[in-house]
């Protein structure tokens, strides 16, 4: 059983990124960008409501406040600042979805944020202050073993832990960093075969090619470019001929 | 038995607009900025924490998206767009409430959406629908016999009528427009007279003498220079002494 | 001899619209964002360049501070505060085009401005005003007889006329408003030959069959899709063929 | 023969920040808001103009793209991206500054921008490209000794040394960090007599109490509250008494 995760809504105003309904038929998570990197109110309406009438799950994808930068920058934002930031998110576009059917199930931080929760303390607190504050019960997707995971658990939030099918991975298990070659897998069957073995195994191929344990409930896609759409959809293909049940995490 | 109501949270970051905590002191309704015309989430969860800290009344302060002209330029905004806008507005603000003890228990449209929505049937459904689609419990705030109240009302909404101590009526018993001599009426005194006088007979003396019945539950007073915090005390001083019970509509 | 305008640059952050170098191959003046309703700094200074390269002229597409709705939503602009946010926009540009070896030559307010100050002489005058503070030799371009031009012609301000070759006229020479049914022409055959006959004949073919004169220096085309691009490629197809000199104005 | 300067223009739309004419008549310099962490195009015009008028230097106070944040948090934007930006402010603020008879004389980083162009070469190259691009005789207004002056001056621009009357000095004559307890002086009699100091004698007392050597052609006063601009009041006629020529550097 396996989830797939990935961003959707992630346009403004007139501008669009990738193809959501597409990827909207290939996911069962869809990660919601609330308005502050992306997503104004109508686009996140649209989205909420796609995804209910494809009975996929929807979730927070709270950013910084930066649409200039797509939330991709990192900021010093003071973690009093930032949880208020995270809590307007969420409770935005939880109201938004529940006037379609739907309601925000989990929450999952975005670019920056993302990465910087993954090692900062401060900034996680504040995270899952926002999400405790809001609703207790909403899991906070992420990588596994991020102090951002450290922190919700401590904080009896739910955690659920997601991988990357198209991501090498180092043999303690983590990701292999961007900037170094290899990184990123491009190859198609390649990446099918990882999320199928990821999803069937729990392990991964590492980059010294040592098979090592991966805690993954959800595996993270993208659809920004025609290419990702495709790829995307063969890695569901991949998981439904495996006998992979894919849905969505409770 | 009469409300008070004032615009209250409207400062942005650094910046901040008039003495909220006195003026907490005096009203039992707040309309919080709610982040498209001023509001910062951090502001709008101080401003909710301090409001329910004193029993008062926590309203949405919905308006245009426009920080830099504070949502007092009309817009010509497509009315879906308009309601999803609303909508995450409503969301965000009512979700931060209720992690400070709190929730919106209304929607008063602020600024130019205001002025909009008295006299717009198509802007006006879109704010109605918006709220409708949140929770159609919440009155709308705002002027008898406008056509948001008459929207609202037909669409089930329960609508609550404010009218203005420091505003010149007409006969007809509606504002005397702003552009026009007279309209504003700037001697605390009469001011203080006229909001005793509405709270205790429903009445107002219009601009020409006569005295004409008003509808009105809540009394607006403004707070965004030390002298309307002033006269919004002396307001509340005086309704006090008339015997007068100043609290929130329900 | 016929000019060819076209919108350009009108990405922001990580969106983008339309085939930018594809279509600075079609024109001979870009209409460059200027960061109110598109247009980050980055984009601007990319635009320019390509711009100076391929010798397209650059032009200050200015217009009302509206990211979320592209400036596509009329505004009441106070006209003290819209003359300086015009000067603010064609004063960043010029500069920005000034470091990669272009200036500004022009300028074209955008989407609802544009439309506004066709018939708005209050927002005229401040538009126009910006200019001639700004550089009294910068022309406006714009539709003939609007407000703007007679504005800018009294101020002592060139004027540029353009004509839209996939517009439907009325018998008067004014354009069919779009609601109205064919008031946009889809027929990639007739829109060239529309344009052909603009800039031979300086006459279109009217709703009516009539044939009215049209005053036109420059003809605008567009980009925001695939198909825009392919038609303002056959324009300046149609119009080579013909032997017209396709070349900016002076 | 010392320069006076004090960021002004700090408003945005509705909301001011400090008083700007009685700051201008202390001042020599005015390190004017450029619209991305404050100060929107009008009041970008009001300031220039009212800097003319006193025969006040307008220089340009570029920063981060951050009205939520007040220019204050410090963000990883990529250097290309920041040239661009601080560029696209430069050019709008000189523009308008024209209009009123003026011109950017100088440019100032501001906040966040300040601290990191003081230690990381990158963004310090980022933001010096932009001035040498724009006009390579504007000199950068900053810490003596810091990244961003030496990467100035290697390339051509250049420098401007100022001081904080202020703020406590190490012997090394750094300033100790706001941080550690000291770091701000209040006490407005020394303030005025250190500023005395730096203009006739170029040394300041350290916090060990040594006489350190101050490289200092400007000092920076502040106005963001009403002491503070009594304070700059004071440092003024402490400095016109003490004989010293107070003008804008050349």
């Amino acid at each position: 059983m396996i989830d797939l995760n990935a961003d959707l809504g992630e346009g403004y105003g007139i501008w669009t990124l990738g193809d959501d309904l597409a990827l909207l038929d290939v996911v069962t998570s869809a990660n919601v960008a609330c308005g502050f990197h992306a997503g104004d109110p109508l686009t996140i309406r649209r989205t909420c409501a796609a995804a209910v009438e494809r009975g996929v799950r929807i979730g927070a994808q709270v950013s910084y406040r930066d649409l200039a930068g797509f939330g991709r920058r990192e900021m010093e934002v003071d973690p009093e600042e930032l949880c208020a930031e995270v809590l307007y998110q969420l409770a935005a576009v939880d109201g938004v979805a529940r006037t379609v059917g739907g309601r925000v199930s989990y929450v999952k931080p975005h670019g920056a944020l993302y990465n910087r929760v993954c090692r900062d303390p401060e900034q996680a607190e504040a995270v899952v202050a926002a999400v405790v504050g809001y609703d207790g019960s909403l899991p906070v997707l992420g990588l596994p073993g991020s102090v951002v995971h450290r922190v919700a658990a401590g904080r009896g939030l739910p955690v659920v832990s997601e991988a990357f099918a198209d991501r090498a991975y180092t043999p303690a298990g983590t990701l292999v960093p961007r900037r170094e070659a290899g990184a990123v897998i491009h190859d198609p069957e390649t990446v099918v075969a990882r999320a199928v073995r990821m999803a069937t195994a729990r392990t991964v191929t590492a980059a010294d090619g040592s098979e090592v344990p991966v805690d993954v409930r959800s595996i993270c896609v993208h659809g920004d470019t025609p290419g990702a759409v495709r790829l995307a959809r063969a890695v569901r293909d991949g998981l439904d001929r495996a006998g992979v049940s894919v849905e969505a995490f409770t």
